[in-house]
């Protein structure tokens, strides 16, 4: 990856200046919704979802004509301590599965007429095992999050966020317990598809990361470097970009959102401009959309990663828009509205 | 309408004869789902989705290249007891929205690159009032559902069924309350939109219905007769011309369902090439679904009918089937699969 020169409170600077909501284009939007051919309120989350985009595009209508999922991919020290199903060699496997087009989110991708961005923060090194000691350095950690803000190009009016990284469900586990409190079982759940002994080494690699770093968390950036991964600081980069650039964000399932999770820690409205596409089968997952106040769009038991259901999510999005934009009004339908009562 | 030559038994006779599942093609689909680049079950419903895809379409790989949303609508007697918010020239009106493309399932059936045909059914000529008696005559009924039957052509490989008819959901109610039991008010909900004395209307309507056509209501085609409308026959008539042709069905929201789950009530298996699109707002939604074990693929706070939950479903069955066709299998990408343990 190329090397930015940041720190990590240039991060915390960024982040404290983070645009608010457009609130005249939410007003534009909310205005519109009233007038559409339809009950009010009958298409329940694709209005909020309609006044959302418009809200933090900065625009109305709002519009979706060129989104974009990016995978952030990585290795992790941790994965040595048999913390995944698959040995950590897959990732870089599946870098050349996406290129060629055979992942899952290839697929979707097309399905959704969405373009698509993978990129690899180094996985011939991966972080150091964070069970004894810090996963990044604070230079590595800065980098990997201004890494993530450069994804963000202009033009895109939409941005799903996924991750592909073997024992990063490991990883999102020890953020979310270090972020939110709870024990290591509170957070750690199959993954790939660990059970048993496997997943017993899950729960202590955890457990035993968030103890060895206790004194070094001492703020949420601190939390993602001792705890995360490359991929995670770059997906919170993206999403601070994102809100810059005025791009709406999809976050995937548990590691992305739990990324993520790490700037809400911060600052509650960090998230505003983001929804989650869908609510992962990992256990986790549900309980850190409750902490971080998400309601998923989807719930499909999908548990793959990759961006996967952010991917399917935009979907949604997508036909929230085309909606708004597209339905007739009430008085250029000269469709009757409700009975006075 | 035509005016096909049919009676409720030949539809008992059609009924008891739709055909099983392919179990080949469920076969075929669920060993190459074991294959694909993913942890195993990792896609979660998709995977579910695909194989349901085959085993209906009876082909593997299965496809969805020629989907099509189509909305009944007729006109109920019923309306006149004031049960909607809507007077019931919006039904009318609303067809010509759909024709001039200004209604939400327009711009929905343009997101998920859908066809759309919307079929009306004597709208000048509403069923009669079943608070006071069975709302068809045998005749009529089997006509709609006839006429239900003839909306699906071949070429068409996935179908979202929705409806457009003001008082519907009280129809809906009756229905469900017929069929399954419990009291007019475990059924009745704000369908448009009304509350207060309207909905108390509505309520009262119900139990009236259910009450004075409980001796002519022998079997589930008698209660469609009786308490159903125009609309729901056809999509009855619908859902099992679909299965005779081997095309997987996407229901809407409550009143669609309500009107499949007649066909449920004769034969528990009636419905297995189907999945509900959505769950409703429409509390009675949710109980019903319950009653006929589906698990909605959206959920998503709408209520529009007009087939939209339905038809924003298609992107998710799309993508399922894109997964499963074009995925990679580990021995393809080269991949490889969980360590042994």
């Amino acid at each position: 990856m190329p090397d930015p020169i940041a720190t990590l409170d240039e991060m915390r600077r960024i982040l404290a200046m983070l645009p608010g909501p457009d609130l005249a284009a939410r007003t534009a939007a909310v205005e519109r919704e009233g007038q559409l051919t339809k009950p009010a309120g009958a298409l329940g989350r694709l209005e909020a979802i309609a006044e959302w985009l418009a809200t933090w595009q900065g625009r109305h209508p709002p519009d979706v004509r060129r989104p974009r999922t990016i995978v952030f991919a990585a290795n992790h020290g941790v994965a040595r301590r048999g913390v995944s199903a698959f040995p950590a060699s897959v990732t870089q496997q599946m870098m050349a599965n996406f290129a060629a087009g055979g992942a899952a989110v290839n697929q979707l991708c097309t399905a959704m007429d969405a373009d698509l961005r993978v990129y690899e923060l180094d996985l011939e090194r991966p972080t150091a095992d964070f069970t004894e000691g810090p996963a990044m350095t604070e230079e590595a950690c800065a980098r990997a999050l201004a890494y993530g803000m450069m994804a963000i190009e202009p033009g895109v009016d939409l941005v799903a966020l996924g991750e592909m990284g073997i024992a990063n469900t490991t990883a999102a586990a020890a953020l979310a317990c270090a972020l939110f409190g709870g024990t290591a079982a509170d957070w750690v759940g199959p993954g790939t598809g660990v059970a048993g002994p496997a997943l017993a080494a899950k729960t202590d690699a955890v457990a035993a990361a968030v103890a060895i770093n206790r004194t070094a968390m001492t703020d949420p950036f601190e939390i993602l470097r001792c705890v995360g991964g490359y991929e995670l600081a770059a997906i919170a980069g993206a999403v601070m970009a994102a809100r810059l650039a005025r791009v709406p964000v999809l976050l995937d399932g548990y590691a992305a959102t739990a990324a993520a999770a790490v700037l809400f820690a911060a600052d509650p409205h960090a998230l505003d401009h983001c929804l989650v596409g869908h609510c992962s089968a990992e256990p986790g997952h549900r309980r850190l959309l409750a902490r971080i106040g998400q309601a998923p769009l989807l719930d499909l038991g999908m548990r793959l990663g990759e961006g996967s259901g952010a991917t399917l999510a935009i979907g949604i999005v997508k036909a929230a828009a085309a909606c708004h934009a597209g339905m007739a009004t009430f008085a250029q339908a000269r469709v009757s509205g409700p009975a006075a009562t």
